[in-house]
């Protein structure tokens, strides 16, 4: 049988990872990382006296995503000594909703020297916030005119959107916002690089770009009329139509460019997709009803489902975010090992990190270690994991976190105890949601950073949430899955679920619910939810009232 | 003018201190502490096989009151080159309510070698907590029978009281119960031995022990005998009666004791004090609604008035507990310094107690230093002080600590500001409840360790109560005041206001309030209390059931 490879391209929010990977049985030849030298852009516009004011900019180089393509992808042909010719497809996933203004020939807009002082014309990293007016706005006028616009958002749109980003440079640089020939998220402007086309996904359109999946179709000119006068034809005059679906192949590498990397025309470029919930299919996750969760500094938990129901303070649901057919749920927790972080980083005593120094082990595997050795409940605490406010459900940033049960015998592995308990609980109170919704939650995945350095944690996730808890196999599940997708569009198999039977690992370990624990648990967890609905409901305004002294 | 001499006993939970003091100027001569060396008894009697089961035991040996005295007198007279003829008067204050159960000879009945091995025949110290039973049977006893005996106690009965702890040696061991003579508070016990006759003082009996300090009476048999059948006679049994006011002289000091002190026979005894109430004449408090805080661990709020009023939540409110004519108020927080404490033990990291080491302060001094930067309310923080339970308003030692507002930029110094903060507030809401019902504070005093230790504290607490704070000049504020006692007693003044006039040194610092704080503090008092009355009240529960995991 003739050797097919695929290549998967992550691009994150710091660097882009490449995964060259046997299209047949999905084993990983070779990766190799790109750190983008110009970073996040918080300060000032790089070669520039341009100072960025406040604390809400995040821009980026767009030339760092090219340099990336074109270190790390002949960089995995070459380490994988394999043959170019064999390379079949590329897919990519981005983070997301990161906004590039582009120029008609297809080039970024800061690279042109008319507009390389223009912050605008800049790439808006998703998580710039500088367009929080422009979201509060769309999300007031949506409301005040009773439109379904923001149905599958959660009811309220996001600075990071899209149309907040572009309707931002509609108002505050009107030159940068004419000389644009079109506006496209970071995955499709590396994808239109590839093909020499301009190509569009749908993932990110329809997860942060207003675009429905299912009519193929934007808000009418009278929406994007009423936000401001001037801005109606946006959707027209900016091209933004001709969304393609998810998994659908992009085009051929285009002759140029498949000559800086070392490829062929032959091979076949997918649509991009969103780095998050391209980690579903990653995971082996190709049905719906099954929970993933992303878990690092914050976790993002997406479901697929055949239906669409709108819940209440889950952020996002849409059709085709993950894989073709299903509507796909998406909401997160702003803050999960970041609160781990920083309890260690702040109120780790002396004692226990000189133990840790000693032992060369993290100050986090250590506090793992001693909150396991603690029984459930023994401590009595409650924490509620609101360090960085509550994206879900309670959708609001200016809550804060809690610990209740203190006593002067109270330790501090006690306290980091109840801090990664409180994180479960936030996400059993996700999934209750859904259940209440009629939308079951049949078993979950995990995957990123935390999932794979905290047995602790997962097993208090399995305890709490009362089903085993799966942890992939492969560390880069985002980039295997672009693999994954790569394999499809290139023809390699029909579609995506016998590509994942096919090019995915089985779970590395499954954390299974230990009864004896769930108990006391489900106690526990009843305490959380009383202070999660107090704080969340008229209790949420002490909250408010000491962020804003 | 002759010299005259008074000496002050302060006797704490360790040890005994005296103080030599001039009762013309109140300038102290000389010092002398003593510890005992028994300490506190909590795991088996001293030469004996006999254990102590369970955590709740504190005896002491009454031998090591005695040699407190056989040193320290002697010692302070040495010390301050007098003469000891010119020492007109002593005065003790003790720990309360220590029970002390005595033979018809006038000694404790431990040192009896037919009581050694029985527990219930040493000394039962303040904190010795194993009649809990009693205490919750006298509580209901008077609940379910409608009497009045609680009134004055916060309509609760504790563990500490007398006759919780002399019940429950009639119940565990009648043999000791009809050997003893007679019960004494520890301070009765040592003046009893001083003046060489039984005298029993007002401040304790009326504070703990049940005795109306207007009537000068007990509750009636009937109370007695309703709590347990034979214990109706156990005040004509136990010749608990003829117990004098507040400041009385006892009596001159017998002959054999004077020889063993040093002194003669025309020295005066006065009857003893509490530890704590005795300190609001030792600052200069010797007029009403003036509150006086003993802050130390926990903290004592004592203040008179002439008034009495039963403020709901207030635990105690009784006749001449501080001087002669006035009403006494006492309540608590059970925990001020023990929070700071747990703090700085558990929760400062590797870098501030490095810092702390190289500048040689302790790590308190240190996070005060680090809390004093912080503007009020700048954090974001509030919390509720209950680590050690609430003893005051909500008299519930189930409930425990909170901490809100935390977030993933929170520091050390801003909960450990919070937790001092939070102390003052939960002084704040026993002051308004004392205002609310009627009874006026004007002013606080401050003493005890944290009141000369924590400057930022004691600013604290004067911006949040909203009126100066004054802390005494002369640290030993107990002995002072016990001196001055004696100095009364022994005639050298006609009452303790001329008396505290002379000798009572003018305090050393006044807080003033900042009022550009004030508007702040307010609206953090405003969180501090919609919390306290959430978890005071329903949200109590959730308190409760944490600590019942």
């Amino acid at each position: 049988m003739e050797k097919k490879y695929v290549i998967g391209c992550d691009f994150g929010t710091l660097s882009m990872r490449a995964v060259l990977v046997d299209a047949v049985d999905g084993r990983t030849l070779a990766e190799d990382t790109y750190t983008y030298s110009g970073g996040v852009i918080t300060d000032h516009l790089p070669d520039s006296d341009i100072i960025l004011e406040g604390p809400d900019w995040a821009l980026q180089n767009p030339d760092d995503y090219l340099s990336a393509l074109v270190q790390c992808i002949p960089a995995v042909v070459r380490k994988g000594g394999i043959d170019p010719e064999q390379v079949v497809g590329i897919g990519v996933d981005f983070t997301t909703c990161t906004v590039v203004p582009m120029d008609k020939n297809g080039d970024a807009l800061c690279k042109n020297p008319t507009f390389r002082d223009h912050p605008h014309a800049w790439v808006k990293l998703w998580k710039n916030h500088t367009a929080q007016k422009e979201a509060d706005d769309i999300t007031d006028y949506v409301k005040s005119n009773k439109l379904s616009v923001l149905d599958g958002n959660g009811l309220r749109a996001s600075s990071e959107y899209f149309f907040p980003k572009v309707l931002e440079i509609f108002r505050k640089d009107r030159e940068a916002y004419e000389a644009a020939h079109t506006y496209m998220e970071g995955g499709d402007f590396v994808v239109s690089k590839l093909c020499g086309k301009p190509v569009r996904g749908g993932v990110t359109a329809g997860a942060k770009g207003f675009h429905d999946n299912e009519t193929m179709s934007y808000p009418d000119k009278a929406f994007f009329g009423g936000l401001e006068p001037g801005f109606e034809n946006v959707v027209a005059d900016k091209h933004l139509t001709g969304v393609l679906p998810v998994g659908s192949p992009a085009g051929n590498l285009e002759p140029e460019m498949a000559r800086l990397l070392g490829l062929t025309t032959d091979t076949v470029v997918c649509v991009a997709h969103a780095d998050a919930a391209v980690a579903l299919p990653g995971c082996g996750v190709v049905t719906p009803n099954i929970m993933t969760f992303i878990m690092g500094t914050s976790t993002c938990h997406i479901m697929m489902s055949k239906e669409k129901i709108i819940i209440p303070g889950i952020s996002a649901v849409f059709y085709e975010g993950v894989l073709p057919g299903y509507y796909t749920y998406e909401t997160g927790q702003s803050a999960v090992g970041d609160i781990f972080e920083w309890f260690c980083k702040h109120y780790l005593p002396a004692g226990y990190a000189d133990e840790a120094k000693r032992r060369s082990i993290s100050p986090l595997t250590l506090m793992d270690e001693k909150a396991a050795a603690l029984r459930v409940g023994q401590s009595g605490l409650v924490a509620l994991d609101w360090m960085n406010g509550n994206r879900c459900l309670l959708q609001d940033s200016d809550l804060s976190g809690l610990i209740v049960g203190l006593t002067l015998a109270t330790k501090p592995e006690e306290i980091y105890r109840a801090l990664l308990e409180s994180t479960a609980f936030g996400t059993k109170i996700i999934i209750d949601r859904f259940v209440e919704y009629g939308i079951a939650v049949n078993e979950a995945y995990a995957c990123g950073g935390l999932a794979h350095k905290s047995p602790v944690l997962m097993q208090m996730y399995a305890d709490i949430l009362g089903f085993p808890i799966k942890i992939s196999a492969y560390k880069h599940t985002s980039a295997l899955a672009s693999a994954l997708f790569a394999a499809v569009a290139a023809g390699v198999y029909d579609d995506h679920k016998t590509a994942a039977a096919n090019m995915i690992p089985s779970p590395a370990i499954e954390y299974k619910p230990n009864s004896s624990n769930a108990a006391k648990y489900s106690e526990l967890f009843g305490l959380y939810k009383q202070l999660h609905d107090y704080f969340g409901d008229g209790g949420g305004a002490i909250m408010k009232k000491l962020k804003s002294l």
